[in-house]
């Protein structure tokens, strides 16, 4: 009655864990419902001696490779190495070799998603790669199937746990930036080298991996402008909440006309916003449909059992195709064939913290320069309190009406070769809904 | 190059037109990404004379319902009369003739799904019906697809527009809610008559839905206990905000060992709650899953081109399947063969509010006979204000630890039966995360 479909796992870190613990938790399940008998039947393990918390039969394991690659009798490879290599020239092989590949690996789609894909068209083979982006939540899915009845205009995503952990904390509890990453890295929710996360380059690898899915081009994530959370300051976090906004790093995208602008950043978000809500270790993508209007998934985008549902669910789905022997069907399907250009960084509102000398004249001296560049002021305030580290200095902060990125850099280098401003101290979009 | 598929539409109120507009925007795109040329060829239309703002040719229309079931040409029929007849009869001749049926019906699949389920089966055609739960939300292609690598556990949604806005507009504006429907009416979120929606049967026929394909098994909307929002106060609502609280109408169910237990009421959500945000008119459906924890999926739940999004999403999954002549697979799928029971309403925390005459004594009364039911208190608070329309009593509002429903009420009716209080006024659970 029921079908054997047998996976080669490449890793056994924890989203092979996870993915090993998510099967053995609910094969009869996944059996009774689908009538598909998945095994994971070999393991590519270079520290087998290690304890994962798991009981895997030792003859699963291997340190060769090649055993699980030019296994014939193993329909799937799920790829949980991470990194862009070996693991891509892993996938690469499998493709070829005519085997399906499931990857939780959002550098090596990022960096060689085209190559992967036409492999996998090349070869008939179906690549699947849901756990790459904000884990557990199945955006990919429902972006690749549900939501093709929808020209999706918008992306907003809250893409990076860790980041959203040390904001959360700043903001609830008002502890400094330094503080909060100490203590999320003795937790464990942020590596030793919280580079990749607190810089925003793992929220642009995902980015990266959205656009392709949603507009049909290739921005790769060196092409996105990024920054991280690094500037942001509890100054920032208590005159956004004053104003009514919360600030998250999000990795947002939007068409306009056959442009498409994109960065990761730390942006001011009206409390009212859906992602506004969205705390700690939690991850969301909100997209925007011109049938469908506001969309937001929720859920953990990382995590051993979270990211392992999401490798598990795409296991499932090429195995349902298989047992069907039901024509190729590559989803979700990486498109670079779009008419449209990525355009980077576009026009916005902007909150610019500045710290400046108290001394009288400054303000017209600034908003001179700003009316020179036909920016508008929204809000000025000039904070009480002395910048830390300089008696001096106060912070001046302001939000200033829709202007473009590139103009708005160049009104404040003006304004810094003036004595009316030390420093330009954090830049970031302010979202409206 | 491009498959041509034609769909036959029964209906064009609100969602056909939805529909077809959605269809019109998203055409050419939706070609140039699937190689499906869809068109909707014939409409049933009994008052062609009505404008529905949309341009349809003329010799689309038919006052004749054969005409579309009996057209050889026709592969799919989109039924969006909506009720329960004729709406059942005309989809079942569709799939006995071998045509793939979408529908936005939630009332004739929570009435009649099992018998749609099986004609469906034996006929190797698809039925399927994301619009009939949370509009544009693509919860149940989630539910069937990617998340297949979990037991689901819990399901908790805002599943109707309407008394989500009603409630959001008394806790915001401390209106009323008499107030808020006359506004909610005059504006058209609520329809002349509000039955269906405001005492929560709309609810109750998406929630039925969610528990077949969830957990396996039947539950029709008259075996779900039910209660809608019209019992909710200012005094509720405000208690519940105090507390940490937010009121919303939830359509719950959670499977404990072999029962799964449901309900349709009002709740008391923590505010940390990711449902607790969902404001006025949108849906949200939050599950718990084995592997992949907390996800919460948002959006409109109702709506032309929200609703239009999930009927164009189904006819195109099923143009999908008929183009690459891929084999019958039935997805969403609803099963009743699960061994689990549906067993109504079990335990929780509670909350009442009572009124009661302003005299010493009362309190020592009531906590006796809780007592006496093994049901502890949690929060006990007696109102300064009198309740309206009767100057000789108070409100008095309890919450109670875990206890079963059944044995709330024979306590509850016990102390009704004292002097101590005058009536029972509102009953709502209280979820804790």
């Amino acid at each position: 009655m029921s079908k054997k479909i047998k996976v080669g796992m490449l890793g056994i870190g924890n989203v092979g864990t996870g993915t090993y613990r998510a099967l053995e938790m609910n094969h009869d399940l996944i059996a009774a419902r689908t009538g598909l008998d998945i095994e994971i039947v070999k393991i590519l393990n270079r520290s087998p001696e290690k304890d994962r918390g798991i009981s895997v039969p030792a003859e699963k394991y291997t340190a060769d490779v090649n055993e699980i690659l030019n296994d014939p009798e193993i329909d799937i490879i799920a790829e949980l190495i991470g990194g862009i290599e070996p693991a891509t020239s892993y996938m690469a092989e499998a493709l070829s070799k005519g085997k399906h590949v499931v990857t939780a690996n959002k550098a090596a789609i990022a960096a060689n998603g085209p190559m992967l894909a036409s492999l996998a068209q090349d070869n008939k083979v179906m690549l699947r790669f849901e756990a790459a982006v904000a884990g557990g939540i199945p955006i990919l899915t429902s972006i690749t199937t549900a939501l093709l009845s929808n020209e999706l205009t918008q992306v907003h995503g809250i893409l990076n746990g860790t980041t959203n952990y040390i904001l959360s904390q700043m903001s609830m509890y008002g502890k400094s930036y330094e503080e909060v990453l100490k203590d999320a890295q003795e937790k464990g929710f942020a590596e030793a080298d919280p580079t990749a996360d607190v810089e925003g380059l793992d929220a642009a690898n995902k980015l990266s991996i959205l656009i392709s899915l949603i507009f049909g081009i290739s921005a790769s994530p060196d092409a996105i402008p990024t920054r991280g959370i690094t500037s942001v300051s509890n100054v920032d976090i208590a005159f956004a909440e004053e104003a009514g906004y919360k600030i998250k790093l999000l990795g947002s995208a939007e068409r306009k006309g056959d442009k498409v602008y994109g960065n990761v950043e730390p942006v001011l978000l009206p409390v009212s916003h859906p992602l506004a809500s969205v705390n700690n270790e939690f991850n969301a993508v909100f997209v925007n449909g011109n049938a469908v209007d506001e969309l937001m998934f929720y859920g953990r985008g990382a995590g051993p059992l979270p990211t392992g549902s999401a490798v598990l669910g795409d296991i499932i789905g090429i195995s349902k195709r298989i047992d069907k022997e039901s024509a190729y069907d590559n989803l979700p399907q990486l498109r670079y064939d779009s008419p449209l250009t990525f355009a980077g960084e576009g026009s916005s509102k902007y909150y610019v913290r500045m710290a400046v000398p108290e001394k009288s004249g400054i303000l017209g001296k600034i908003t001179t320069i700003f009316g020179e560049y036909d920016i508008s002021i929204e809000v000025i305030r000039q904070e009480a309190d002395k910048v830390e580290g300089d008696e001096q200095l106060v912070s001046l902060i302001v939000i200033l009406f829709d202007t473009e990125k590139k103009k708005l850099l160049e009104a404040l280098d003006k304004i810094l070769k003036t004595d009316a401003v030390h420093s330009i101290e954090n830049i970031m979009r302010v979202e409206t809904r």
